[in-house]
């Protein structure tokens, strides 16, 4: 086991006692409803994020603020049970999504339940008053930046003429700035001067759009026993993704591919976007964004926990999961 | 005009100058959807319960937390948008509900916008780092007991044997809470002591509780050119309130009011609980949380703010509209 994922499991299970403590144990269907998808398991990279910026900034921080880990999983739980219920999706984590176990009005409350216990959470973290203010900040308008990358999501299917620009703002929103925010506030709450805080933040926001452009790649190239997921899923939907826009932007037309796909001819579309080198610019895209938060992290001392994020930006973009 | 009337109209004013430069001016669909019931109108009561709250313990200080009273006015806002949703309704203040205007996620995202932007905007308020923690705290914890309140009430229309507890309970966590907030929230950001602050959150507490009993009592009594809604809809609908729990504690069966009903089937409705002394003990109720209330506001120095609080809180149980 690498380093990087003895702090990863380590990080996880710090994250799932308090799961198990304040969500898990509890009555009320509404409360089972919201800890339903939270126990489900989950990698807690959001956390671990947190954890490893405080302690990039001030050694040995995490374990006070512990809390403020959990809010930003609280945080993506709460979008991740909206946005299933916008999507009309009824699997999730090998469970079903929330609103499928329960029923639609269920679902909106037990994510508006965790949308209020992030902000909560992030109260309880132990840190200065001025500085857990500027992570609320911080949080709501992550908050507010993601329900605008689901919507410009959600508007993208129902385009075929999305542009890289456009693609890139939506990943920004929609996967960035959470990350962004998961590193920023770790470094706020453990004291970080500005520069320190702008430059997690930073990290976090290349990082976080570097892992949901691998997750594209991930969906086409992945087979399921692999991945876990139906494979090529995206492109059976015509979803606009960068491989699809790189695609079309070289003249290739995937239309076609918008179907059920036999493994055979989901081959034939990995080869022939592999011949056109779709698949190696949209990785080196990944890539790139990895270099430029690398260099974000420059701009801190160096620690252990440094190198662990840094190894987290080449985990997001190496992963086949 | 009253004083409390022209403090409301100033106090309404200030907060749609606040919506119409934040909110209605903007760009953006999913910005659009969020500001639409804002912009619909509204009394903005938890607001001005916020700046009364604030004159209240330190004078003239609401105007340095106005963007604390908007705050509460997105929160309520928010709810609203996603309570459409669940209960289905298609009209609200005279426009058509968000969800109906645009589209279910469109109305899941401008809640989710709305629910940020009110922490953005609390965190804006002028006051101590410290005052302000305190404020999110009580907001958080307001918005997760407001959940709960609407899964109670969706809970109750399955059922015909609430008791008293239950629905009281459920009063308090829908609307008492977000009240409750609303005063000590202001409290607390003005620099009031922490006596202060419980004695104006106790107040939020009971006037919120009395002013959702009083919103039954209209529901039965106005006639819509007064209320400006549907005369006894919630004894069509078979609605657990009060007034239907305390009839059933006196043998009376309403169960066959549970149908489409002409004016006078309303009028001899309302004669028999007038009769059976149902209306009078409900009122009673209402009254005795203001009462209850304006004991809590006895512990605040005496200032015209604290009168005007008084008023609100009598204002809510003698309105018909």
């Amino acid at each position: 086991m690498t380093e990087l994922s003895a702090y990863l499991e380590t990080a996880a299970r710090s994250i799932d006692v308090m799961i198990d403590r304040y969500f898990v144990d509890t009555t009320g269907e509404l409360n089972k409803a919201s800890a339903h998808l939270l126990a489900a398991g989950g990698k807690r990279l959001r956390p671990a994020v947190v954890m490893l910026a405080a302690d990039a900034v001030k050694p040995n921080s995490s374990s006070e603020i512990l809390p403020a880990a959990l809010a930003l999983e609280l945080t993506h739980t709460f979008t991740l049970i909206h946005d299933d219920i916008m999507d009309g999706d009824i699997l999730r984590r090998g469970v079903p999504t929330v609103h499928s176990k329960w029923d639609m009005p269920t679902g909106i409350l037990a994510g508006d339940v965790l949308y209020a216990r992030a902000f909560e959470f992030l109260m309880r973290a132990n840190a200065t008053d001025e500085a857990r203010g500027r992570a609320v900040t911080m949080l709501a308008s992550a908050c507010a930046e993601l329900c605008q990358g689901q919507h410009m999501d959600m508007a993208f299917e129902k385009r075929d003429d999305v542009d890289e620009g456009e693609y890139l703002e939506m990943v920004r929103k929609k996967t960035g700035v959470l990350y962004a925010a998961a590193a920023g506030i770790g470094a706020v709450l453990a004291g970080g001067n500005s520069r320190q805080v702008k430059a997690l933040y930073n990290f976090g926001l290349n990082t976080g759009m570097a892992f949901q452009i691998q997750d594209d790649v991930i969906d086409l190239l992945s087979p399921p026993e692999k991945s876990g997921k139906d494979q090529a899923s995206d492109l059976r939907e015509g979803k606009q993704t960068l491989i699809w826009i790189r695609a079309r932007e070289k003249g290739l037309d995937l239309s076609h591919y918008k179907r059920s796909l036999t493994d055979t001819e989901i081959n034939a579309a990995i080869e022939e976007l592999e011949d056109a080198g779709v698949i190696a610019e949209v990785k080196a895209t990944a890539n790139e964004l990895v270099s430029t938060s690398a260099k974000h992290l420059a701009l801190l001392p160096p620690s252990k926990e440094r190198e662990l994020l840094k190894e987290i930006g080449e985990f997001f973009v190496t992963r086949s999961f």
